[in-house]
Order: structure tokens, then C-alpha cells, then sequence
């Protein structure tokens, strides 16, 4: 009797990491997926897949996400439940998901997945600058990925989730510049940032081609995503 | 081939409200329906209801909310996607809307709803500190509602939701401490927020039984919805 069944539930997964290049400002980039199917086939979209019976959203999401790239993020955070009527030629609904990556992170985890034998195939990472056309609503969903990351930095300890676990308030500075899309005082971030007080100043200094620059840490683990009282099934990859 | 057509998509709708009774502090509350079918039937659950094909999650969550309670808020914000694989005996996955509703709004539209001669029936409104059994993992939901309530009410106007346009500071410190569930020093409180600054103080005064007291307003209009660059119909109601 109800008409729900002709409604189709997907998982979709926006991985964000800062990538940092051999000179220039690092910059916000995220894994695609080109399309071997119709509809959109050739166009490049966000890791993805149908949900199972057998499995909660955010376990098709890793499982999706694992497949088509080889990432496994120890956790994804809800992003959005996407559902207009017209976002796709058939009508589904796409629970999104997100995390951010350290880039290191990253790599460790192709590298681990290309060495079971299992390459990621018609994966490529992407600037968010400079992104190729996209499939159904994608473009609007990573739009508004970039929106609450943007939101989150003001209040939050977002940055520090692309970067080691030291850091230089330049390589902070660099990641804030990155996410808002415009550049800061170096003078006024360094006195906003120690007048905060959430960093620990370490007795190391990150040394190169530059004058040594002090290395600094939180305080305390990030904890990225909104978790609350939620049961481990409706947010933890397995 | 995919076998996400054995899911079905639901909506529901936590409106959470700060009920003021004769005398003691303001209560949050939230209205509930009695449920007319199996599974769960006589238990009480959330307003809500299937998506159907032709509206999206939003439009669905706006009219059973309509239906079944009279309720027309201006916008909901979506809470969550909840899908456990064992939240309900057949696979559903239920995107949950919220919205702050102003008690003397909650009595307008009912009122008006009333006029029109389709007055909600298996309605009722619940303190959230004295629920009912629930049907699904209702429970779970409406505890994540108030988990989410409170975290936004550190960083954000979010109490000023509840009350009329002008407020006292001791109503203002009723709400939030009926939200966050303990007691506030009133001098503490009354420093805190006039050093935030984002309230404005008016020349009128409450008066009554007690000596008169400054009311004060928000100095810009309250944007609770998370609403980002989300097209039209993701967000609104109709």
C-alpha cells in the first residue's frame, strides 16, 4: 500500500584532505569515482553505493567507500540525508556521509590496500577548485560539505584533523587560509590562536630551508564528529 | 538487482516547545501520536509518516506533521537519518526533522487548525522529562533532539527560540536551564550574557506580581535552520 518502496536509499561519502604540494598553499582536495553505469556514465561522482538490507547506513558508506577507493577511516560523521525529487533520473534518497584525512593518513591506506591486491580502480583525487563535471546533485552536496567545514572552523579545532600531530602555526595558518578560501594575518592568527589557548607549545622546532618554527600540538583528541547518545551501529565503520 | 527496494523511507518530527505552566520553572515538551496500527500500536511515537514519491523528505515530514498534529512550522531542520538495520520489525530508515516552536506559536496554529475544522486527534504533548513508552527507538531520537539542544545552547541564541520577541533575563535563564537541566547563579548568568553582547536592552519593563524587570530582544533575527547553500527544497516547508 504505501508508495515508499519505489524510493531507493544510497550512501554517498565526501572525504576531505588538505593536500599540500611541492611549493604553493595547500590545498582541499577529495577522492571521485568515474562512473562505468548509467545514469552519468564517464562522469565522475562521490564514492558510493545502495544500501543493503543487512547493513546500517554508515556501514554501506565504509563498505562503498573501501571498495571504490581503499579508504577506511576509523569514523564517518553524518553529513546530510539528500533526497529532492529530482536529483535523480530515478528517485533516491542519498545519506552522506564525511570525514576529514591527514594526507599521510591517506596514503597509508592506498598503500595498504594496493599491497592486498586490491588497486582502486577509476579513483581520482581532485582540488575542490577545480572539480570535472559531476554526477546527479554532487556538485551541491560537496558545496555543502565545504559550507559546514567553513562553519566549523570558527569554532572548533576542525584544521588540526588535516595536519600531523605537530604542527607549525604557519602549516595551521596555511590550513585555515585553505578551508576559508582567503588569507590571514600571520601576527593577528598567531595571537588569536595562543589566546585561545588550546595548543601546547613543544620544545621542538620543525627545521629546513626556513628559520626553525616552534611545533605545536591540541591539547587534547580531536573529536570531529557528532557522535552524541547515538548507538555504535548509526555511526561507527565496522 | 538492488535489493535497497526491500527499505522503506520514513519522516518524523521532533517539536520541542518550553511549556510554562502557573507556577514553577518552564518545561521542555514536545507533542507525541498515539499509533492506530501494528507494530507498535496504542504506543506513542513521533508525528510522521512514509516519504512518498512525488515530495521530498522535508515536504513529507511538513505535511504528516500537518496531519497528525495541526503543527505548520516556518522551516525544519533535519536532525538526523536514522537507519539501524533492527530499529523497526521491517527495514526502515526514518530522516528525522526538528524545529523550536514559541509555546504562544504552538497555540496560534492549533487554534487555527482547530477553525478549520480538523482538529488533530491521538495527540498529546509530553514533557521530555516524563515520556511515555515509545514505539521504533523513538526514545533514542528525541534523546539525541535534547542532546543536540543542548550542545547548541553554548554557542548560539538557541534559548531565545523558545520565548516571545521581549524577555526578562530570569526567562531567558529559565529556558536554558530547563534545556541544559540544572540551575544557573543568576548574577553569573546575567554577567555572561550581557558581556556576550548580543542582546539588546529595551526601556520596557515586565510588570506583575514582582518588582518590574528590563526586558531585553535579540539584536538580529534568530537563525536556528542549518540550512547552508541547500536548495529550496531540502530545507523548507511549503
Amino acid at each position: 500500500m504505501t508508495r515508499s518502496a519505489d524510493i531507493r536509499v544510497a550512501v554517498s561519502t565526501v572525504i576531505l584532505t588538505l593536500r599540500r604540494g611541492d611549493d604553493g598553499p595547500p590545498v582541499l582536495a577529495l577522492p571521485l569515482v568515474r562512473r562505468t553505469r548509467e545514469p552519468f556514465a564517464e562522469r565522475w561522482a562521490l564514492p558510493g553505493g545502495w544500501l543493503t538490507p543487512e547493513e546500517s547506513p554508515v556501514d554501506a558508506a565504509a563498505r562503498t567507500l573501501a571498495e571504490t577507493t581503499g579508504l577506511a577511516p576509523t569514523y564517518l560523521e553524518q553529513l546530510y540525508a539528500f533526497g529532492a525529487v529530482d536529483r535523480s533520473p530515478t528517485r533516491v534518497v542519498s545519506i552522506v556521509y564525511w570525514a576529514l584525512l591527514r594526507q599521510d593518513d591517506v596514503e597509508a591506506q592506498i598503500t595498504a590496500h594496493r599491497a592486498s591486491g586490491r588497486a582502486p580502480e577509476n579513483v581520482e583525487w581532485f582540488d575542490v577548485d577545480d572539480l570535472p563535471a559531476l554526477a546527479f546533485d554532487h556538485h551541491e552536496i560537496i558545496e555543502y560539505a565545504l559550507w559546514r567545514l567553513r562553519n566549523k572552523v570558527g569554532y572548533s579545532r576542525v584544521a588540526q584533523g588535516f595536519l600531523p600531530a605537530e604542527f607549525t602555526l604557519a602549516e595551521l595558518r596555511e590550513a585555515y587560509e585553505s578551508i576559508l578560501g582567503r588569507a590571514l594575518d600571520p601576527a593577528n592568527f598567531r595571537r588569536q590562536v595562543e589566546s585561545a589557548g588550546n595548543l601546547i607549545r613543544t620544545d621542538r622546532f620543525r627545521t629546513g630551508s626556513h628559520r626553525p618554527a616552534r611545533l605545536y600540538r591540541d591539547d587534547t583528541d580531536l573529536e570531529l564528529a557528532d557522535r552524541g547518545p547515538l548507538r555504535p551501529e548509526e555511526t561507527r565503520t565496522r
